[in-house]
């Protein structure tokens, strides 16, 4: 089992409202297609995709004051950020669908919650029925209903977090818009096994992100059982494929 | 806590493909925010919406030949069935939406599953909290991913059914095309107890419903804990004040 996540950031302009990268998102699509095509069970993928909001849910969320501790009751912001996520959720859906890749959507909002205390709960029967049945289940960072606080952010990071422990995931591979985290000198940094060894290498991105950066993305990949690798756009198909591009954390 | 069905042939035109009856609708929507606005705490309304497929979701199904137990893995399907419901589910809540109801989507396929006997697993943590934080959950008959047979339908009805038990529903309400349950002289029946006593008056719904008719409905209402009252549009605003127009079984 492979969960893979679609960074917002690799598949829409971060800078720019509601924009898709329209060709990073059928390179990506390219990509997984080959890569389902090549595999030794072409009918069992046996992946899970998640995909973060870049341009569609960040500046949404926002400009309505929601993160994932900030929560909301106003009906619009649930709207305009779900329904924003569920607009790219459709982009991704349907360039993977024209590729023949059985992906079918799932949305967190449907089926995610946290309690008072923030903890997310995830119900992951429907994943696995999909999966064995031969789909592609399609995530998205999105808001879930949060007990005192309304609606909350739920990043696609931690979606890929809960998604890779309920499914005991052999591998998760992040994509991302760099080749992998890099040290100082840009520098590709192969293996990391603590996040106080690159913490100085690690800042805040440089778009509106309110899921946090790539030290946030280390950390929860350190927690996780199965190992993680990060990697840019044009090593997703050799990911899928087997290999170790980019950065491993572990 | 209230789970009221809005029955497909309620809200579209069920014998032309994936048309609203937009009067109707409106109707509706208009009944359910006045009882909101005049219940005793109108910022809680402990109300959970399921509406059923209709012209949008039954025709598509029909096509597709899939059923509550008859499945696919043909992806066309899963969008063309899924893709309605998601349709409809749209036009419901913008209804709700522009009467100040805070109406928001909680999509079944995204969150039940069926194991191989046919069983429904059906998630309820998030309705609860979308409930206790003041919003009303509108759900939808649909598609879910069903071991060894794919997808199969799970109709509005069954929703109703597992909602009311898992959430320990006080009253259950079926807004229908017909005033209640009707005796062989069209005349509506106050109560039932037993289907045996209405077996002979129950027969199919005139129209595709992969989902059974009325006999279907009154048999799933006789295992409910919660007492379920069957009745018409113009009685939706008397029952959500407290009434019981219509057919009552318990």
């Amino acid at each position: 089992m492979i969960v893979l996540k679609l960074g917002g950031s690799a598949i829409t302009d971060k800078d720019r409202a509601e924009t898709l990268d329209g060709e990073a998102l059928e390179s990506a699509s390219d990509a997984i297609a080959t890569a389902l095509e090549a595999s030794a069970e072409p009918g069992n993928p046996n992946l899970v995709i998640v995909h973060g909001g870049g341009s569609f849910g960040h500046a949404n969320a926002s400009d309505h004051g929601v993160t994932t501790t900030e929560g909301s009751h106003d009906i619009d912001a649930v709207h305009d950020i779900h329904g924003a996520m569920k607009t790219l959720n459709g982009f991704v859906l349907s360039r993977l669908i024209e590729r023949d890749v059985p992906a079918v959507p799932v949305h967190p909002f449907s089926t995610a919650s946290r309690d008072q205390s923030g903890r997310l709960e995830l119900p992951t029967g429907q994943v696995e029925t999909m999966v064995s049945e031969g789909f592609v289940p399609v995530l998205h960072g999105d808001l879930v209903s949060h007990a005192e606080r309304g609606v909350t952010v739920v990043s696609g990071d931690e979606l890929v977090a809960e998604l890779a422990r309920a499914l005991e995931a052999d591998r998760v591979g992040l994509c991302s818009t760099v080749p992998g985290v890099l040290d100082d000198d840009d520098v590709v940094i192969e293996r990391i096994t603590t996040l106080e060894g690159v913490a100085d290498v690690l800042g805040e991105s440089e778009s509106t992100d309110v899921t946090g950066g790539m030290a946030a993305k280390v950390a929860a990949l350190l927690d996780l059982d199965a190992e993680a690798t990060i990697f840019g756009l044009d090593e997703l198909e050799a990911f899928l494929a087997g290999e170790r591009p980019g950065t491993t954390v572990y």
